[in-house]
């Protein structure tokens, strides 16, 4: 698989399957055409209307908003259409930087198609033979990508919580790290894709971080969701994304963003131009 | 004016104002309607066809669409439809990895909207009290941007060149920097618009390069095509780029891609996810 097979592998989006989801008359997420049945019952909450959904008008503000939500994907939940229950509130909204419109259950994100956020952070070491990569397996008990790799520390990004912040305390939780060295990680980037999983729609942005580590340090995995760490001398890593589907779909997409700034995936590579503009798609 | 404005300023396209113009079956770029009048006098190269121009069946072959493309464009010139006349060749195909389908000049190149590549080096500085940018005006006999803002090196791609040689030439003719300096320009990525400007439609791919130069190197101009440089500090760079309007209008784009991958623009600043995006719009 090419670098940009693995770019096309996050593009795979057909509009005619999905119908728009509208909240106050702005479109916050797409849900699957063949779910709609399921949320037929919630005549209380949505109006359906020329193939698309509607949170009902009368539903006003943040907690009452977030409240009727709630009481939709709880039933979808025991109906098995949402799994992998985290208790996690995500916001929900038209774009990562105003006030969400409300708070929903993390599982339920691909469900409705609505925007997720997350940061990754690369963690990687200036070795004497060259540079190399943390590479983190995530554990066989993850919900999503179960035993497949990732960056050294990634996690979603939950509601009420600064980028920086999340980032120091999926360091601690993920690799054990001690703030002072998590605080360093450098804002470097996001990238987005729009795609269907087996979980729903995917359309997610990922803030991504550089994290230079000491030759020294050592991850250790304190909460369970990481299996085991790596640490791969670069050609090894993209030889890895090259010929092996080991990677989740989206932390390949952050490993490839690194080569690329980091000059490792050289511009003369034929689809260079796809793969970069293919981050952000 | 915002760096999302600065973004929003390369996004100017209104598809309606446009005809497609394909060689092969194959779209390789847009002419003003408008300007479609201009191309009627050539009917031994153009067809017009449902409000797309298409180069006669029977020009086969790079050469044979080369000629008859010169042709078009020296008339062009005399009629002063294209200006800024350089003798470089450029390549025009499909994508920039695949062989191209004919050469021609580049002053033509906004005229007929066919994709555009250059070569952008940001030079920069790891001085003690902080990282600095050097910044090169413009020489005030430029055909466009005359007396702007730009990277410290920059140059249009021509045909039958590999990008690291190109960047070793306009190292030396711009900068008058050693090719072994020159060589460690480090490529991070790549930029892309498609946009209206003065000279015509602007569809370009602008590969960007890192190169780190020592504190005692001072770049000195070989060609006549920089008037000054300038070494600044980051938030100087930044602050320009908010407040003035002084930074060729794709010139701005490379350095806000180098400010977001250096960490210099925070994720929490409204538009972030926005302006990565449109980095690659």
């Amino acid at each position: 698989m090419s670098l940009l097979d693995r770019i096309r592998a996050c593009q795979v989006y057909d509009p005619e399957a999905y119908c728009p989801f509208l909240v106050d008359g702005q479109s916050v997420g797409h849900v699957r055409a063949e779910a709609i049945v399921e949320l037929a019952d919630f005549g209380e909450v949505f109006v359906f209307d020329h193939g698309r959904i509607l949170l009902r008008g009368h539903i006003q503000g943040f907690q009452a908003r977030t409240e009727a939500m709630a009481s939709v994907t709880e039933e979808l939940r025991d109906r098995g259409l949402v799994f992998g229950w985290r208790d996690e509130a995500y916001p929900v909204g038209v774009s990562f930087h105003e006030p969400p419109l409300f708070d929903m259950e993390r599982a339920a994100v691909p469900f409705f198609g609505v925007r997720g956020y997350g940061v990754h952070v690369n963690g990687w070491v200036d070795a004497p033979d060259g540079p190399k990569m943390w590479i983190g397996r995530r554990s066989l008990t993850k919900p999503t990508g179960p035993g497949l790799l990732d960056q050294m520390v990634a996690g979603g990004q939950p509601s009420g919580m600064a980028l920086h912040e999340n980032v120091i305390k999926e360091c601690r939780e993920e690799a054990g790290m001690a703030p002072d060295l998590a605080a360093t990680a450098k804002p470097v980037g996001a990238i987005s894709y729009l795609t269907t999983r087996d979980e729903g729609l995917r359309h997610d942005v990922l803030f991504n971080y550089d994290l230079q580590v000491p030759e020294d340090f050592t991850p250790v995995n304190e909460d369970g969701e990481v299996a085991e760490f790596m640490l791969w001398p670069m050609v090894k890593v993209l030889e890895e994304l090259e010929t092996r589907e080991t990677f989740k779909f989206n932390s390949a997409l952050v490993v490839i963003d690194f080569l690329v700034r980091h000059g490792f995936v050289d511009p003369e590579t034929p689809g260079y131009t796809d793969i970069v503009a293919g981050l952000h798609g």
